[in-house]
């Protein structure tokens, strides 16, 4: 039986549904990603995490590793590549783990589903469940890699100023008002 | 006692320091903020969410509501105001909750922390977090949004195809190579 760090099988597709609230099939393969790096990096480290995709991915993290989005030790970037590093935090040494498109011949299913091939409704996700779980890592693929010196800095939001227009308190250094008051708003003005 | 969703204040607390490590304050004041807006709500309905800084705040609606960033319910935008909204997914229509700098005169704590203005070795902990929890919703204010439609629609990843360059899937709207291929890595070339 397949572990997901420190999860049974079993346990990791409990604490998908509880966090993320359905069983996406990249949530799965994505426990599998963590736990690959997991086991490369050198026991009793900090190490920071980095997603190069905003779907699915991130939850694997957040939900295995003590990096969040909210704590700052996860980083997402959103370039539609399904791929993971976790690094040590100071010097950006670390290892990249990614789902090999070249590894799928022998899973039909994963490589349908990936790669977009089968229309969602012909999907069976039975078998789909059942291969990714059979693959596990095998259709991973990693190397070592190390983190632009730019992205370890931690950015500090710096003094805090009163924005003149909202009247809310804002990173000064954004400029003499914040950002959605300056025509980066979110919501609708009604 | 305050009750945060459907928690004891305590048993917050743990979710805090088991999901995010340790006991930010930003991340207390956001469970009440998370309450204040799910409060809000009608009852029954999806709802997404937004967080207008990614410090701390994103994982108090991790942790509170089934909005994660893998499952693309919470969206996350860098600008530094403490401030989150909750908003009926299809419509946007919805409140926004944020940290008012204007309350804070009886909570000289909390304030001095917020704004900066105590410097961090200065902070009393003990009455910070003291502050907080006696404040609770009363630093608060609220108000009906209505979200920008272009944030509502669901943006699908679109047709895969494997790039020239590094081999691996990524999504052909991109351009004839994955973003990080063309020059957007997030990894020095060694």
């Amino acid at each position: 039986m397949p572990k997901i760090a420190a999860y049974s099988y079993e346990e990791y597709l409990h604490l998908i549904k509880s966090f993320h609230g359905n069983l996406a099939p990249g949530l799965i393969i994505g426990g599998f990603m963590v736990d690959s790096a997991l086991g490369m990096l050198p026991e009793g480290e900090f190490f920071d995490a980095v997603c190069e995709t905003r779907v699915c991915l991130p939850d694997a993290v957040q939900i295995l590793t003590p990096c969040t989005i909210g704590n700052g030790w996860l980083k997402v970037f959103d370039y539609g590549r399904f791929a993971l590093a976790m690094y040590e935090k100071y010097r950006g040494e670390g290892v990249r783990v990614y789902l090999d498109a070249g590894k799928m011949e022998s899973w039909p299913e994963i490589k349908g589903w990936f790669l977009k091939l089968t229309p969602k409704r012909e999907q069976d996700s039975e078998k789909l469940f059942s291969q990714i779980k059979q693959a596990g890592k095998d259709i991973l693929s990693c190397r070592k890699v190390r983190i632009r010196p730019d992205l370890l800095k931690k950015k500090s939001l710096g003094a805090v100023g009163i924005c003149p227009r909202c009247g809310e308190a804002y990173p000064l250094r954004d400029g003499d008002a914040c950002r959605p008051c300056r025509g980066e708003s979110p919501y609708q003005t009604v």
